[in-house]
């Protein structure tokens, strides 16, 4: 057991009859991120890879464009604070700052899809294909990654990949934060991202692909269904969206010439 | 189909080859929330039941207490804009509201687990006992209701029940959502939320306890999992949480003395 579960009494009930059992929960943990000292944000979480999270997130916020701006990440895990310092002060004044996390920094809240926006937005440039085969397989061993799914059934992972292996796996309550701790390592451990795949346990949602898009990763995968906004975007900023992985079928929703439909077969 | 869908034109894969089918994805927009002319936050959203979706989220956010307060509702499904206009001002000023929508206001930004949060709430109050049959069958209509799941995979459901029935349904890509979707509606309708069952088709997490709490609910059941810190709140506000409805099978995790054993069988 990871420190992503604890253990909880409960009574479980079947056909004929019940019992009190021991069973284990998904740990859930408030991380509050603090920039050169201000208080931006406070997320829900699980409790593992805080540096990795806060790095990601502020990234994805826009509020972190490499990790040579970092001067010092200081983690406390029994209160769940990371505060990151950065040159010079790196935080945008107070209303602007606000009015950012309330639009676009929350897993709820977000309106970044007008045309200005996206014409802001550089469109993802990358040459990468890969063959239906290689997208299965990568899917297969993803599945068998999620240790705290098949524990407790109540987190999401995700996974940046190249053709053929997973680079950084990670696992959250939320499947935002379970991107925004791969992107953390990435940027903390100098992986490249670009011309990389992202596989997610979740929905791929404007939200997800605007965070991969950032990063320059031109295909995402889910066995799960994307939102209408999502392919919007994604047809515009030149990502490939993979959905319902499932078995030995898979649809294609935007930019299909990255996947090679006469493969090897694995 | 209804508003909650829409068709696109997909590169289906499997095994043996492909070929391109119309297909059918789940609705994403932006609904931006004007209290008082004060822009509060654009949530992200299936666009359906938009004035519910708008009165339940400031009820959750504690923004207003009745339906009393509200002198007018103002709907602009096109661009996505719900503009409430309450007696008296109504909105705490700047910093405050900012404050309140980054820690709290959004799907993943939540830090209230503190002793002061906790001992402010208060507890739920009420004497309702289910069987676990009368469980059983509303999780099966229940599944049974979710349209836009069947056609989509990509959105969350939420009920307002009896022991006996499903009173008020809602669907979203958020989970959250669909929760302030049918308070909403109780909300506005006049439909009494103490005393019943939420079901929805979610994690049970943190802010889905809040919600509930907040409506005097004394039970929420799941087909999926709980997290830690909901079963915590759980515990300590007076709800039963029940998980992992599967089949004749659940988990009762907080409060079982609502849940009686020896029920009939349905």
């Amino acid at each position: 057991m990871d420190s992503g579960t604890e253990r909880y009494s409960i009574l479980r009930l079947s056909g004929t009859g019940g019992g009190y059992v021991e069973d284990v929960v998904v740990r859930e943990s408030a991380l509050t991120i603090i920039l050169n000292d201000h208080e931006l944000t406070t997320l829900l979480c699980s409790p593992t890879d805080l540096r990795y999270l806060a790095i990601g997130f502020l990234f994805s916020e826009g509020l972190l464009k490499s990790k040579d701006e970092i001067k010092r990440i200081t983690v406390d895990e029994r209160r769940g604070v990371v505060r990151v310092e950065t040159e010079g002060d790196g935080v945008p004044d107070g209303d602007a700052v606000f009015k950012r996390f309330i639009t676009s920094g929350c897993g709820r809240g977000a309106s970044f899809y007008s045309a200005a926006d996206v014409q802001g937005q550089a469109k993802v440039e990358s040459t990468l294909q890969v063959s239906a085969s290689d997208v299965l397989a990568l899917v297969q061993e993803f599945q068998h990654r999620s240790e705290t799914f098949r524990a407790t059934g109540g987190v999401h992972s995700a996974a940046l990949c190249d053709a053929r292996d997973i680079l950084v796996f990670s696992e959250d309550i939320g499947r935002h934060n379970a991107i925004d701790k791969i992107l953390g390592k990435c940027l903390l451990d100098g992986i490249a991202a670009n011309d990389r795949i992202v596989v997610t346990s979740g929905r791929i949602s404007s939200e997800i692909l605007l965070k991969v898009v950032r990063r320059n990763i031109p295909l995402v995968v889910s066995k799960s269904a994307p939102t209408s906004l999502g392919l919007r975007l994604g047809a515009d900023l030149g990502v490939t969206i993979i959905g319902f992985v499932r078995g030995k079928r898979m649809n294609v929703y935007t930019h299909d010439w990255r996947i090679c439909r006469d493969a090897k077969q694995g």
